[in-house]
């Protein structure tokens, strides 16, 4: 099947107008017929080549819901009609300790990413969301609740589910001040979860134009990072931070902020970062972590989550023809919430 | 009092005969004759200037027992005879949250340590256990068990609580898989709480030639970290590394022997450590850790732990004209154990 798409020709030019074959669904495969896709930061840094060599022409995006147009004939999960959703994985080994314990984003062998990555399958590179068709495994396609909307669903495939889990994980709940930093796509969603959770929760920026977008999610408080006098205030009241600034930076400032035991979870960078004192987790026992998505079974989780306390991010629904300007702007930090393309309108 | 003791005449010279006084204790001081005192890595980094300047001579020791010679009017927790143990600290603030909650070791002000750190009440700077005398304020003193001898209780109290505080926190216990990293007076330590507290215990050492030593601790396991093959066979298989490794170190191939949700420990090096990419801690929710020594209560909590269950160093017994050799074999890793200092034999 024939699928329309924008992909990056290249790491320096803008987006531009492509098409491409899908496979035919294998007998384990789903067919979707994409209605929006969210647009992730990682989009941004994978088509630039900020994580290394990629193929162009490349397509992104893996924020993706749409409806299943086919199945093959092994699929017992899904049927043609079927409201659902992809986010940032399309296939892992399936053997390994983390695979067979649900944690399929944390594969000891090999995860096939949404796009840019070689599909085991039939040997193509992958191809994402900013398309009107994806074919993908039935075991990594996810069942959207019926009370959650397409548009707003979108986001919580990647951005949803990367604040969701740790959060999860480390157990945030009431009585735990936690701190988000960036309050960008998945920084609002991380602000929305610790509140859910019910912890007290503030935003740690950098950008003092956020403090409004911040105070509008009615937060215990907001930290300008820029600001000394705010960061010396703030120092050693954390119990968990939520880093989710997209790329690499100091962590000392940061782990200043963190109580006793406390933890600062990276979900935001993922290149090298910068060396750092050990006497910045050394006094205080505190963690420096990380955590990347989440298995299917979580992500399933998160989605019921979101659809029953209705945790919904913020969206700007947009065409493709506004995908350049949307990307500048996120990388210019100007976005605290999450732009989603619609794909249906888009290629109409 | 006069006390005698050998200390570090600059960063360069071997230790020397040196003598000093001690303040007389004030009311909530206690005055030690020190027996014995543990000879710890701590010791050579800070008087070599590794850590930062420091104010020569410099009496180094921390892991001191000893009996009670006098006590201030307002001491009310210990009487001369008293056999009584100091640690790495001998004053904190005691004002903040952390000092409240008993984690003196993570004071939000200023820890005084028990050598070359600024005294704040006589204003000199402290001299340690490589001496026959020390006054310390009673909070910072430790009571021995009657059923620990002196010598063995030593190195409990930097080498026994460095280890046991983060086995104890990260709740290590059976069903876990446990890495202890590098085998010297910490390592052997973390090997035997460990074995205690129920996990499996392996040993990663960089030296082929310790292997025989971890053997003789009955562990599980030996990695030899610079056999390629050792390494990748023990990937992806720990849920807890205790990180002994007394200088910065790459933590990139220990990170990827973490099972999933496991913890890397820093215990040993303090100082800038290198940069990592954050893949290696993203991929499986891992966490880079940290921990030091531990607070009065948990030391105290230790000592007993400890001596119920007869976890006690390997020890070499010295006198002081024996210190500058056992620095040499300990700067070239040739120790898989402790050495004490006999004090009361060294300046008869």
């Amino acid at each position: 099947m024939k699928a329309k798409s924008f992909a990056a020709p290249s790491a320096t030019q803008p987006l531009e107008y492509y098409e491409f074959n899908r496979r035919e669904p294998t007998p384990t495969d789903v067919e979707i017929d994409v209605h929006f896709c969210g647009v992730c930061h990682s989009d941004i840094h994978t088509a630039r080549g900020d994580w290394g060599e990629v193929a162009y022409p490349c397509v992104p995006g893996h924020e993706i819901v749409g409806i299943v147009s086919r199945v093959g004939k092994a699929v017992t999960q899904f049927k043609p009609g079927d409201s659902v959703g992809v986010g940032c994985m399309v296939n892992s080994c399936g053997k390994c300790e983390a695979c067979k314990r649900g944690f399929e984003n944390s594969c000891f062998q090999e995860i096939t990413w949404t796009y840019s990555s070689k599909d085991p399958i039939d040997g193509t590179d992958t191809k994402g969301g900013y398309s009107t068709l994806i074919v993908v495994p039935q075991h990594f396609v996810l069942q959207l609740p019926k009370s959650l909307d397409m548009p707003h669903a979108a986001p919580l495939l990647c951005a949803g589910i990367t604040t969701y889990s740790p959060l999860n994980h480390w157990k945030v709940g009431p009585g735990m001040k936690v701190g988000v930093i960036g309050l960008g796509g998945l920084g609002h969603m991380g602000v929305k979860y610790a509140k859910a959770m019910g912890a007290k929760v503030w935003v740690i920026t950098s950008s003092p134009e956020k403090v409004v977008a911040a105070k509008s999610y009615h937060v215990d408080g907001v930290v300008v990072s820029s600001v000394k006098e705010e960061m010396e205030a703030a120092s050693h009241t954390f119990d968990f931070l939520l880093d989710t600034i997209p790329k690499a930076h100091d962590l000392s400032p940061y782990l200043k902020l963190l109580n006793i035991h406390g933890t600062l979870c990276l979900v935001g960078p993922i290149e090298p970062m910068p060396g750092f004192h050990s006497s910045a987790v050394i006094n205080g026992q505190k963690s420096i972590a990380g955590s990347g998505i989440g298995g299917i079974k979580e992500t399933q989780e998160m989605l019921q989550y979101s659809s029953e306390k209705n945790l919904l991010p913020e969206i700007e629904i947009i065409t493709m023809d506004e995908i350049n300007k949307a990307w500048e702007s996120m990388t210019h930090k100007q976005m605290s919430k999450r732009y989603v393309i619609d794909i249906k309108k888009s290629f109409q």
